[in-house]
């Protein structure tokens, strides 16, 4: 079995309690809010009020925060443009540590400046020298380097949701949980395990990409198309095989969601749930509304908030 | 004194926490969640995340809670028809009790519905008639009246919001909050008062309706005009002479905000805490971000989040 899967498995829930405790000053511990949908009891885990807008501080802040004081002393280098760089950023400025982010001439200006503000020293290299340094690890710098996927205090981290939500709400039958990488999923499911609970664990999609569904039917990753969409963070072309033999046999279901359910969930918790909400997050919503989950306690993981304010207003408008 | 400034001011800590207590199952303890801002540590109590969308439902709860059970053999009236009648409605709903709500025939037919939906009967009358009810108390109903703003409990249970403020942050040096009728803004400073702490307390008001800000340079109650504004739920034309001792007393400020301000603060909730925010918690978040509060810990309290979706996506599409 892969090195990763392997070691997740074995976390304990100390281990787990060890990775929130560790993070507590880095995170909020979010809010499981009601919202009344027809025939189950339904709460949002709301991740997207975590200060950067994403669950993914959770897992750079642990990352930085399971290291040895000496790998520090040339600070932190990661390799990622988005949320994860970003949380490994902050949780960088939150302890005083130089942080090198290394991006792909395809990121966002945006994204760039967002790590810039938060005090990262960004450099910036054409796709294929970024994508080696995501499989070789190597960067050719000092500091110590984070891994945005492969990396078991990203899972550890990001258990720490499901610690919250058992203690929120004891009774939870079902989770669902945008499908990413695996790296939220995973943690919550294994959280679960070392508390000895076991709640369908459902996993979801957005149409146009289907990794999981798609590995899922096959036994095993596979190659998928990857359409146009509005939402971004999920809807990779493949389950990376470190994660599949966790995602095997920790994913009940795979529940895959369109653009129309997915756009009409941003819109409700928008007018119903006042969060602000990126796609991955409305994708759990819509999955969560589905007919199969009548009579459940069901929690939708709202992964996060950061979304283009013009592909936003657009949506909101077309109510 | 009036009826009710008297008796507020005799709140004891005990009754705030006793208030509290009683409608503990009806809200939940909002967040109160980080917000970077310049030179100053800037928090958001987020009310909007209340399930109706508004603190209001804290006073309803507490409103309903606080009645003797013989009082409530034939259900509860009100004559509320924005968050206040919902939040009523809501807190008879959880208590299994019938609800009447009269409502002028001015009042937005989504608004009538929301009523509805909550299992409520609805009376639509002539304003004028409305009016009469809210002065004089009659509606020649046999449920137990209650009134929108002249009560004690509508008082005491926002007191709740200063409880929850001080045991999240003890470090709060200055709280700012939307001023519609009072009802929140003395709840809050009372509830600061009565854990013997002395935050500065400064009100907030849109340009286009300045009846506090009047009043307070007035030395009394005065009528003011009431400008066109998208902002609704503050800005009336007078304060009620009922809540003025309370508000010539507590208030140390009124901070005045501009509908450019109020419109980018709005979208800043959007994009940076996550949070759909109405007009009144925009404007509260504006005051906050003034530079007469550098250096200090401030608390901005965003009340609600319904606002009208098409007003809403039009603000945000302007960035």
């Amino acid at each position: 079995m892969e090195r990763i899967s392997k070691a997740a498995f074995q976390l304990t829930l100390s281990d787990f309690k060890k990775s929130a405790s560790r993070i507590s000053s880095d995170i909020i511990k979010t809010p499981l809010l009601p919202f009344q949908y027809s025939d189950r009891t339904l709460m949002l885990k709301a991740e997207c009020l975590q200060e950067l807008g994403s669950f993914k501080i959770r897992a750079g802040a642990n990352a930085i925060a399971s290291a040895n004081r000496s790998d520090l002393r040339n600070g932190v280098v990661t390799a990622s443009a988005g949320n994860f760089g970003q949380g490994v950023a902050k949780a960088a400025q939150n302890r005083g540590l130089p942080v090198h982010v290394i991006v792909p001439d395809t990121a966002a200006k945006v994204k760039v400046e967002a790590l810039l503000d938060l005090g990262a020293q960004v450099t910036t290299v054409p796709f294929s020298d970024w994508w080696s340094v995501m499989t070789t690890r190597s960067t050719g710098l000092d500091g110590f380097f984070i891994h945005p996927v492969a990396e078991l205090e990203v899972i550890s981290g990001n258990g720490g949701i499901g610690l919250e939500i058992f203690s929120q709400w004891p009774e939870v039958d079902v989770i669902v949980v945008p499908f990413g990488g695996g790296g939220m999923i995973s943690g919550i499911a294994l959280a679960m395990k070392a508390l000895g609970k076991n709640p369908q664990i459902i996993a979801c999609e957005i149409e146009s990409s289907t990794p999981l569904k798609s590995a899922k039917s096959s036994g095993k990753p596979v190659q998928v198309a990857r359409g146009e969409s509005w939402i971004d963070g999920i809807g990779s072309t493949s389950v990376l095989p470190e994660m599949w033999p966790l995602l095997d046999e920790l994913v009940d279901d795979v529940i895959v969601v369109s653009h129309l359910e997915a756009e009409e969930a941003l819109r409700l918790l928008s007018s119903k749930a006042h969060l602000v909400s990126e796609g991955a997050g409305a994708v759990a919503l819509a999955a969560a509304m589905k007919p199969q989950f009548s009579g459940k306690n069901i929690v939708a993981v709202i992964s996060g908030g950061n979304i283009d304010p013009k592909t936003y207003g657009e949506i909101l408008s077309r109510c």
